[in-house]
């Protein structure tokens, strides 16, 4: 079997689509049932999709009189949809501005202990401003030091989720010794940021440590990925584009010492499908008169510093006013870079932006999806794609029962899961543990405490 | 139907017992399976319980080499228990010390909404002297610093949780109205130790707040609980020490304004049955003959300060160790108590404490541990009890099987849920939205988002 596709199912509360609550083909009343996860998990998991994925962050941000903008806490939601489900990757998005790592760390080790080594972690500096009001601060720290705690964040979670080793726990009844405290490590920690003793207080978790997913697309967060990731998010709205990306990114990787193929390159793309090319951009069309462009304005005032106030929304882009526009970071120059290059009225850039936020939106048949997703896949552009459905469930069900099969057809995708861990999908190595190197050579017997293939295995060998 | 117990599962991995781990009737292969929980919990809900309650502390603090001290990360784990329920409650420890109010607001909003209103909040300050290092501090706050950065806490998660008026959700896609942003409120706490701007990204959840607990027997403890807590986990050895306490609180909330019988004093039970009140002693035997020294003497190190290193066990406690011990706080004086009022030898002081760590242990048959129960309800020292199995399942089992059912036909405790939510289970009232007051009159249409007894009924009502 060729290379094969990585896919996630990328959830936002009613859809990737702003106005998509109000189109009559959304469960809007639907919103806060974890059920209705539960079941889109499912049918992603039926489809034999990699993971699903929940962005977030700490603060109340878009405008919600307009839009279903609420945050979904990932922690206590991918924990109910792990327990549903039984092979479909978690990730969660955690922020190391707004966390402190020794409850990230127990966290993530928890999720991933619920679902048998399924649990990801997006890593992510949080872009929102306003977050910093809800933590105490009197501003968000800046882009750079941000990713400076970014990275002693990392650093110290994964001395955490390695300070037991994998076979610290012993459980022998006999004896008395429940745990061997030679294999528990503390960490003691002493960043630039982050002071922490250690070690965690729970066991090492199926998978070592979760994914690490990353999706900035600055200087640093380039840097940052090709050092730390082994999964990237980005948005691209081109081949071109996506392939300068993924060329960029792995030869970084590669820079580090690291082998390009841990570090999997995803782009978003949100799919309108139509039995024909026209149905699917009428059905498109549909969803952007919904729009509300007070909302999409709103948007753009935060992206660019510009407020777009009493100029006609079918009339140019006031070249004057795009002169003056700030750069809050990589998606406010992938806006400007759109409305400069394309020439667009006000009004089709609040409808290029409506549907997924800058991420690139396909409207066609299945077999034009999936042309385009291979076009992508086998153009050095990607190694996978974020699926972002318009709207939910049936934007996704498309998507799972048109394009999926097709790309199962191709030999692309699977067609049945070979492993149980989210690591053992994307094709990732099982970290050992930090601690435990030089003491045990890979594949030793004891070094690893439980199977990757049997997850009803229990995890603690009573050797009573 | 007269007054009823409230009665908690109090769960522990591996049982509340030191050694329960040890004993064959354990399932200590099952510490990590969530499904070992979920079936734990739906025993509970089976015997008709109002709620499972699991403690939490940020660092490992027991000796884990003789013990099953890990912790269960208490979010992951009730989120996972709460889709595999639907009546019992769900209470979780989370640390004012340790946490930002912003993220606690939201784990707490999310296992609400997750739960259809059944989460409970186990207020706790911390008392583990290591999580400090954990967290980048040099030494553990004080204990007055400590409550009154609770109290501080407290009103400001309160406040969170009140941002989202009940029915700011308004999803008219009509006028593309989601929300009525006049209903979604900043906070602008400015208190002593947090500042939250606010509001909340998430709707308010279905009880409005998580059901407020505590745990502290101090006097800052007993201070906080009278303001602020609506049911008090206590440890008490005897009738008259629960007695005391229990008019105590009471007094204290009714000093502060407040109903008393919206603060429950529950008082924690760790029971052994047999057939004959000799075969549960028995039993507690052998559950006691399974500990090992070296652990309950590093628990009483730490304790009380005192090194007994060399001390014989079967001797009594040395009264000059004794004179120079400290006082951690209020369950150190329960243990100094304990031991010079009954003048136990060291052995009977470890086996005293390995059941429940000083909550009242009780061997005999369910009709005396049904009496005992009894006896404390109606006799002024307990609204209920926390039950403590002293090893999992069987242990609980047993209370299950054989003591509910007598407490049931004396019309002590329900046969049947009468409500959904754990506010409803304890009888304590939904809190309204303090932004809120003034501009509806309670049970006004529109007051509430949801009915508190229909929680099939979508949590968003489409307008559409």
């Amino acid at each position: 079997m060729g290379r094969q596709l990585k896919l996630n199912l990328f959830i936002y509360p009613g859809g990737h689509h702003e106005a998509a609550w109000r189109h009559p083909k959304s469960h809007t009343d639907r919103l806060l049932d974890i059920r209705f996860y539960q079941e889109l998990a499912q049918r992603a998991e039926a489809a034999k999709l990699d993971a699903v994925f929940y962005a977030d962050g700490p603060a109340l941000e878009s405008n919600v009189q307009f839009a279903t903008r609420f945050r979904i806490e990932p922690f206590t939601w991918l924990s109910a949809i792990s327990v549903a489900t039984e092979r479909i990757g978690l990730i969660g998005t955690a922020s190391t501005t707004y966390l402190e790592p020794y409850n990230a760390a127990r966290l993530f080790a928890s999720l991933d202990h619920l679902s048998n080594g399924r649990a990801g972690w997006n890593i992510v500096t949080t872009g929102a401003e306003r977050a910093a009001q809800n933590f105490g601060l009197d501003q968000h720290p800046p882009h750079a030091e941000r990713y400076d705690r970014a990275d002693d964040f990392v650093r110290v979670v994964g001395k955490l989720w390695d300070s037991w080793e994998d076979d610290a726990v012993v459980a022998d009844a006999g004896t008395g010794v429940f745990a061997d405290t030679s294999r528990i490590h503390p960490v003691e920690h002493e960043g630039r940021y982050f002071r922490v003793a250690g070690p965690l207080n729970t066991p090492r978790s199926p998978q070592g440590r979760p994914v690490y997913v990353q999706a900035g697309s600055s200087e640093d967060g380039k840097a940052f990925a090709a050092e730390h990731a082994e999964a990237v998010f980005t948005a691209h709205q081109s081949l071109g584009s996506a392939q300068e990306f993924y060329s960029d990114i792995k030869a970084r990787a590669a820079a580090f010492g690291r082998d390009p193929g841990q570090l999997l390159v995803l782009p978003g793309i949100s799919p309108y499908l139509g039995s024909t090319e026209a149905e699917a951009k009428a059905l498109k069309q549909e969803f952007d008169e919904l729009t509300q462009p007070e909302y999409g304005l709103g948007i753009l005032r935060k992206l660019l510093g510009i407020d777009l106030d009493g100029v006609p929304l079918d009339g140019p882009f006031p070249p004057e006013l795009l002169a003056t526009a700030g750069q809050a970071g990589s998606r406010s120059q992938l806006v400007l870079d759109i409305i400069r290059r394309e020439n667009l009225t006000v009004r089709q850039v609040l409808h290029r932006f409506a549907g997924a936020r800058g991420h690139y939106v396909f409207a066609g048949t299945p077999m034009q999806v999936a042309d385009e997703i291979q076009r992508w896949f086998e153009g050095g552009a990607a190694d996978g794609f974020n699926i972002m459905p318009p709207w939910l469930p049936g934007g996704f069900d498309a998507f799972a029962d048109e394009v999926v099969p097709i790309l199962q057809s191709r030999g692309l995708f699977r067609t049945e899961y070979s492993g149980w861990t989210l690591r053992e999908h994307f094709g990732l190595a099982r970290p050992e543990s930090q601690y435990s190197r030089g003491r045990h050579t890979p594949g030793q017997p004891g070094a690893v405490q439980r199977s990757q293939h049997s997850p009803g295995e229990p995890l603690l060998a009573a050797n009573t």
